[in-house]
């Protein structure tokens, strides 16, 4: 790795410490597909960096939760038998939002953030999401919460990420420059989006049908398949 | 409506002129569900709009058209023994931009775009994808590349839309100033960038599932369930 070894490791929360699809469960309770989850979690981020990218006022990741499980409600009616033990809207979005706050990590994560911990690395999350409810969450139940300096989150940024102002915010609160700030993420937009502010970033590509994408104009200096290797590159 | 009545009428294409599921049996042929097309779109316009939240050069429609239509057949290996008659990756997108090119208008559309025409409005189209190819290709099946002004897309504008200066650009080729213009568009992320960057904007609603979002700053002057209401509200 040609560049300087990383200070800080910035995590990313959904998807990348845990698997988006542990709210599968929650969504057959509601009568939907699991299968549904992704399409929901795609229109969430597809809307909420349109509307960063429109610009005006901060729309929320909980808004747009909310909004599109309706819109899947909606799209997917149960018979007319089986509506009254459908949960509302409402209440789904509260047994998602359960299911993530309760997730187990992915395996392998919590040995290697222990081992990161351990190294010397300061570690923090930057989530499009709720840092308060579901990263301290997620860490907590690992017994992990301990090990993180900052749990940060865009509504304190002020800017979805990939905007570049999101990872500027998350340097200025971790008080290091951004090259000295690796982001880790399993979302290749998320990785380019650090590269593109100045930070190092790597991969976790977890999935085979989801390559770093060769043609964007920067790319991340590691690529792994696992935290596992993660920490045997940078606490090794 | 308290807006004065347009000049000209933007249309979005992809899903807004014809359904995007279009390609479902293109999708098929490649051993893919029918259902994998909602994930593939909004796969390339979240990575699409996260690229132009990020900054660096212009990633287009077409390149992540491909790189996500690897990773689902990726993702959805096939039976050994059919392997063979499954299309390569390169032929699977030209297929499915054969049907797009070829696709046939939502059947309300044709009769309203005349009356639009007749009535005097100029019609235009701004589209993410290709202006050439896709929007050319099913007006002119349509017997309707003579009603339409400008065909614009977003590599001639250098910003993915809902980005303000792709709709500024379209304004500054349609030669009118951004109030005299109505975006017309099936997704909510159009309409809301549209009247950020100062324009009209009809939301057409085909989704039951897809209402505008109430929390959305900025709320469209009309909103339709069809052309056929779009022409009465402006051509009646």
């Amino acid at each position: 790795m040609a560049s300087q070894r990383p200070a800080a490791l910035l995590f990313d929360v959904n998807g990348t410490l845990f698997p988006a699809d542990v709210c599968a469960a929650a969504f057959r309770r509601a009568g939907l597909p699991g299968s549904a989850v992704e399409v929901w979690f795609a229109r969430i981020l597809r809307d909420g960096f349109a509307a960063q990218l429109a610009g005006g006022p901060h729309v929320t990741f909980r808004q747009l939760a909310e909004h599109h499980l309706a819109g899947l409600l909606a799209e997917h009616p149960v018979s007319p038998r089986v509506v009254g033990s459908r949960p509302s809207v409402q209440q789904a979005v509260e047994q998602v939002i359960a299911a993530w706050c309760t997730a187990d990590l992915y395996p392998d994560a919590a040995p290697a953030l222990r081992s990161l911990h351990v190294a010397g690395l300061k570690l923090a999350v930057l989530t499009n999401g709720s840092a308060d409810t579901i990263a301290r969450g997620v860490l907590q139940k690992a017994g992990l919460e301990g090990a993180f300096t900052q749990l940060m989150d865009i509504q304190g940024a002020g800017a979805w990420k990939p905007a570049p102002a999101s990872y500027t915010y998350a340097s200025q609160q971790l008080g290091l420059p951004p090259d000295r700030i690796m982001m880790v993420a399993s979302h290749p937009w998320d990785i380019y989006g650090a590269l593109q502010a100045g930070l190092q970033a790597c991969y976790v590509q977890r999935d085979p049908g989801d390559p770093y994408p060769v043609f964007l104009a920067k790319q991340p200096q590691l690529v792994v398949g696992s935290f596992e290797q993660l920490a045997a590159q940078l606490a090794g």
